[in-house]
């Protein structure tokens, strides 16, 4: 990064472009931690209340590029991301652009591409918590790509807080744990509100679950074991085991049941029964859960 | 229950049918806790570790029923609790059944009333917790049926450890609760074999997501709150949110984008991304994912 572009206390200078909830967040992070911060949104009203706490606010995404080291871009997708940068192509030379929009990993590459033709050296990250924990010690984010250009970058994305780790230099690698712990994350959400409309089908609210909830939810960590991953990475499966597929197709098809008996949508569990019920086709009813992978690995022809 | 087929010890004596995994823990538990305990299993071989710690087998269900107070089942599903009671349909006057064998709640109060024209009592029951937990303080199940047939079998049942719950009486009510977390339960599990195939296909093992897969599920906390089942139960909405539908749609378009790139199946994430594609054509695309619970409820004509 320049230096005729850094403050004399050092602070590398920040443009954020995108002030939805996150950008807003991450932004004020800079401010607070004492960044020159030049934000700008596509619509306006978004800026006000960075601005007053010392934030400048650009024009269009060129003028604040123009104006930091560390361009730092969070909006919806990469389409978004993509209208952006087009938008700001001619200053990005010499420039770091940290990504920290969602996207896939084939989209982080091609973006990262899109960059190095512009002469701007490319993070992409995923950040994995929510607004609330930027710039304190819960926030979680991930970055990959060229190791030099993180070590520079690092002492101004510290201002984001919590615990930052570079997964390596492949730009993809953040995106490809970001999707995949938000697929986790997201059919947890749904699973929950689906349980939560069952229940309120026969009178039970999700006051009632409230003491249940939590404590089902947790015990999922007895697959988040270093032994548990383990077996799987390695492709082993438990061959006779205390919750066998068998069991949790019969569970499957009552909450289906249950769901169609009361005209709920049971897209999702339909969808968990089928990998359950491919396995048994394949002949492995006696095997844990962990054979469900196989079948999300080979769809059945009729899944498409 | 009749006292004359309780032991000197005051204790009932128990029945039970079915011994699978479940079963088995279930037997053990009451034998440990010094109840006479008569076992069955339609295939043989089951029995056995039982009956070295002193069970005794029954050739038949009506010779188990026979020898019992207290009958508890606990099978795959009720079509096989159905096949075991016809079997020992004209034993169960008089005596108590605890049906802990998992399904729908229209099927738990089906049970009761045949259960009912045989003059038996009946408990429908739903266990929360693993095999392992079973005896021991981490059991949770669950009861409903009649409140003195529940405080009747109530010391007997103490054998199985943990914390019981009466849920009142009807008798779908622990069922109701059981398909509610069992839905949540194993679409966080399906969720989390998903995460891992998707991560698979980048290079990313599931040892390399383990530093933060436990902290992305327990983020659910936060819709695990008083406050906000308040808000579900009270169909109250949040109208403008820090992570809107319109944003989670995004991230379910990545997801199942990076897992058609892969070839994988991606028939859950499809499932959720039609829910949130609903509430967005309704309108509320700036609201937050407790709006998806009124897509379960009212779903689309083209999902059926
Ligand atoms: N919110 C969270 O808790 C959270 C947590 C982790 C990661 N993230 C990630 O952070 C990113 C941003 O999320 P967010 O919560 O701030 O909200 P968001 O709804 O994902 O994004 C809103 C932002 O995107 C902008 N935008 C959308 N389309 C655009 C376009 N075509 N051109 C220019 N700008 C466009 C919006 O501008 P307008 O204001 O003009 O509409 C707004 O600034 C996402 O990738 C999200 O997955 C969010
Ligand atoms: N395992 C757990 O961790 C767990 C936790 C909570 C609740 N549960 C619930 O407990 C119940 C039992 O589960 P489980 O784990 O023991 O294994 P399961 O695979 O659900 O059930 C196996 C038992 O069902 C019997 N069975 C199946 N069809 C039968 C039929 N038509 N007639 C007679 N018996 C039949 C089997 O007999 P054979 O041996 O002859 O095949 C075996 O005894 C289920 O409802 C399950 O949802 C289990």
């Amino acid at each position: 990064m320049s230096a005729k572009r850094s403050t004399d206390t050092g602070r590398d200078s920040v443009a954020v472009l995108g002030l939805g909830p996150m950008g807003r967040a991450l932004a004020g992070a800079f401010v607070a931690a004492g960044h020159p911060t030049t934000v700008w949104n596509r619509s306006a009203g978004k800026a006000d209340e960075l601005v007053a706490r010392g934030a400048t606010l650009a024009a269009d995404p060129a003028e604040a590029a123009e104006a930091a080291d560390l361009i730092v871009v969070c909006v919806l997708d990469y389409d978004a991301v993509q209208d952006i940068l087009d938008g700001a192509a001619d200053r990005l030379a010499g420039r770091t652009v940290v990504n920290l929009t969602a996207d896939t990993p084939a989209r982080a590459r091609s973006m990262a591409e899109w960059a190095a033709k512009r002469d701007a050296a490319y993070l992409d990250g995923a950040i994995m918590t929510p607004t609330i924990t930027i710039g304190g010690d819960d926030a979680v984010v991930l970055y990959s790509g060229p190791q030099d250009v993180y070590d520079a970058a690092r002492p101004a994305l510290a201002a984001l807080g919590g615990t930052a780790t570079f997964l390596g230099e492949d730009p993809g690698r953040a995106a490809a744990y970001d999707v995949a712990l938000l697929d986790l994350f997201w059919t947890t959400v749904y699973g929950y509100m689906h349980a939560i409309a069952l229940a309120r089908t026969e009178g039970v609210t999700a006051e009632d679950l409230l003491p249940y909830s939590a404590g089902i939810v947790a015990l999922v960590n007895s697959v988040m074991t270093p032994e548990y991953v383990r077996q799987i990475d390695e492709r082993r499966f438990d061959p006779d085991t205390d919750s066998a597929i068998r069991s949790q197709a019969a569970t499957l098809r009552h909450i289906v049941q249950a769901g169609r008996d009361r005209g709920l949508d049971v897209g999702m569990q339909e969808a968990a029964l089928r990998l359950v019920a491919q396995v048994i086709a394949e002949g492995h009813g006696d095997s844990g859960f962990e054979r469900v992978i196989e079948a999300i690995e080979r769809p059945a022809p009729a899944a498409g």
